[in-house]
């Protein structure tokens, strides 16, 4: 691959993601104005953080971070109420209406001159290991890429880009993939875009990067990024196995074939009800859908949530005798979907149920005789490999009897699925289980879509030509 | 339970078992007159061994073991062709028509005054350690016994008799069960038949007796019982688990409750095609057989060969996404059957098929590229848990045409099944299955009924008053 051909590329990226510079001097314009009120105020020290702050954002985000910093000294109670406070009358002077929202604690987000601002309150503390609560981290992560970030910022845009392209941006529930922070680590650690992409196609399960070489515990995900303000923590602790590898397997596919697609985000693509019944029909499959409530919180608490539902709901289906091909789960505005897909729509009445070993002379008795009794088994008890073996008959031959029944409730879930689960739910079989609502996540479902698939498979795959 | 009782028991049946004075008298006229024929020839030394020599055949089989032992310093071509003449001529002046037969090497069968008569050629060796076929062994095994076996006929024959009733008698492949001389060791062993039971109700896997206490080697089979005239030898290595347990639990179950039911030998029952088809309805499964010619051997060539096609078919289809509950072969006169039962009539179309992990980039990269080809792959490759992972379309969703395709001769098969499947087999579905030849075979499958489940299930189970 011509080195040449990778600039060209890169150069037509960064012309296309780099911030105008009207849009920078809007932004600070915003920000000169609040931190110049926050420090009017005399209460707290204003801060900007993010992305702005360290000139890495891409174009279009507009956020903007401001933090107020107060001293550690005051209580909890104290910084929440004087925090919005503070926050409440900046947004009812420059912005119009606000949310209080929730991270750890709460913090005002509203809209200034078309920017979108959090106003976010925290404790001033003296090292990232004093931190009362995760935001008093965000001023160390700041100072920490502000102070070193050189000339390397567009790379930072580039990967930031770049991971958007692919599906992997973002350390939230639903994307466990990589936040803004860990990008400009990973620039910062290995020296540019390229450079993060070339060690990123070496990259094992395991692999620990610590730029300050302080890490005085061992991680366990996947990837570690040890936080160069705090030894304690693995910054990338968001990133999945498998968003990991999609993210080594974009970067071996964009060095081997250079080009802009790897950095132009996908329109997302809906499948209509007819195009999921024939895909079915091909498949040979039986799609089964529970959907119930949405419960009122944010996808941060609800999407972990789901995915235990949805882990103790597959183990209920195939202790039942359904095969799980696929499974995943979704949380809409109004529903929330767990969505399986088995390899049958149906199961064979009986079932082999195995018994103690007849060496174990007493608990083979109490096997024997309970089985015994014709209206607990159809045959049996038999001897098979020194064993007790009997045939009882299931409660369920069906997915959709199985799932409409409380059984369902007996799995682990968390709190407000739970809840929200007990004031009932719908299953619902094939081209059924389509809504409106989910188009989108069943095209993804249904063609395990990703920028990954999409992109390696440009022609016949990459690499050979 | 009462000791009295028991003893009643064992005494109405050893009326019933043991043979009459005219039995035995007609048994050991006809021996006599061999004897001294054999004796008469010069040619070899006669030998009545097996159960008439020991005095511990079961009232009404009527076979006489007449060994001619020849010195073991003639070639192997001469043994057998002047055993087989001395053999012939004797059928000829005393019997009727005669057979040829084969163990590990030939002898003759005929009909004397209405009793069955093997006449056997073997060498007269110094040992039993120093035989050259394993017909040179059985003198030594009758000497072992009718030297110690005293006033214990008996109880051999109480223990045959409830080993014929348990469904676990005889050393064949089809039984895998206990052999005649076992039940004799085992007696002398523990001193007599109630002795056996309540040894064998103690019993666990890798059980080993060893009456002279030589083994010079250890066995793996669940039972062992050291040959007394040759310690490298397992008198019960034919005794598989589930035989062994199905006797350890018979054992236990009549000493619990004791009666003469333990002694008697059911009558097979048969099941008809509308029996088959409406238990086949209730369980909800599939069945499918696969038919072919028997092959022209003897069932100890053929069984074990149908166990390996067995064993082969079930790995086949389950790799293939057929879920087998049950399965077993049996051979018939003109049919060998090879049955399956299985959780569904057919499977879905798509199937996963799992890549190498991501790490090992060269792996996965081929990977990707080959299944990047959508002739290959119907989604995917995608990364899941840290590998590539495709969805393809299998070639067959229906037992009837996996077993009826070419796949099935890629199984490993023994010699003779593979000879005769290559000229073709059948695939049968559900009460299809059925035919004449295996009504009692069927019935015996589908109620997995064996004399354990008969007798345990009396009542509700043993040990309930």
């Amino acid at each position: 691959v011509n080195e040449e051909e990778i600039q060209s590329v890169l150069a037509r990226v960064i012309e296309r993601i780099r911030p105008e510079a009207e849009e920078v001097a809007a932004i600070w314009q915003v920000a000169d104005r609040l931190i110049a009120a926050v420090t009017a105020s005399g209460a707290a020290e204003p801060m900007v953080v993010g992305s702005v702050a360290r000139s890495t954002f891409v174009r279009g985000d507009r956020d903007l971070d401001l933090f107020m910093l107060f001293p550690p000294n005051i209580p909890r109670e104290a910084l929440e109420e004087q925090g919005l406070g503070l926050a409440r009358s900046l947004a009812d002077q420059f912005g119009g209406s606000y949310q209080e929202k929730y991270a750890e604690h709460p913090y005002i987000n509203t809209t200034i001159d078309g920017i979108d601002v959090d106003l976010v309150p925290c404790y001033k503390v003296a090292s990232a290991t004093a931190i009362q609560s995760a935001v008093d981290r965000t001023p160390f992560h700041t100072r920490y890429v502000i102070a070193r970030i050189g000339n390397l910022a567009d790379d930072v845009l580039l990967l930031k880009q770049f991971a958007k392209a692919c599906g992997v941006y973002g350390s939230d529930q639903m994307t466990e993939g990589f936040a803004g922070y860990l990008c400009e680590l990973l620039v910062l650690h290995y020296g540019g875009f390229l450079q993060v992409l070339a060690a990123a196609a070496g990259w094992r399960s395991r692999t620990v990067i610590d730029l300050e070489q302080h890490a005085i515990k061992t991680f366990d995900e996947p990837l570690v990024v040890v936080d160069p303000v705090d030894p304690n923590r693995n910054v990338s602790a968001s990133v999945s196995l498998s968003r990991m590898f999609e993210f080594v397997e974009m970067a071996r596919g964009f060095l081997e074939h250079p080009g802009e697609e790897f950095f132009i985000i996908p329109d997302p693509e809906s499948i209509s009800r007819e195009a999921l019944s024939a895909a079915l029909e091909v498949r040979g499959t039986c799609l089964c859908a529970v959907t119930f409530a949405t419960p009122p919180f944010i996808e941060d608490v609800v999407v972990p949530q789901l995915r235990r539902s949805l882990e103790g709901t597959c183990h209920l289906l195939e202790r039942s005798g359904f095969m799980v091909n696929r499974a995943d789960a979704c949380m809409g505005e109004e529903q929330c979907l767990l969505l399986f897909e088995l390899l049958a729509p149906s199961v064979a009445h009986v079932r082999r149920h195995i018994g103690p070993p007849l060496s174990s002379q007493e608990n083979a008795e109490k096997f024997q005789k309970k089985y015994s009794d014709p209206s607990l088994s159809i045959t049996g008890p038999y001897i098979e490999d020194g064993r007790y073996v009997v045939e009882v008959l299931r409660q369920f031959t069906t997915p959709e009897t199985l799932l409409g029944s409380d059984l369902l409730l007996s799995v682990s879930h968390g709190k407000h699925v739970r809840r929200s689960l007990k004031k009932g739910w719908q299953v619902r079989l094939g081209g059924d289980c389509w809504s409106e609502e989910f188009a989108e996540f069943f095209n993804k479902f249904m063609n395990a879509s990703s920028p990954l698939v999409r992109l390696l498979k440009r022609g016949a795959g990459r690499g050979q030509d």
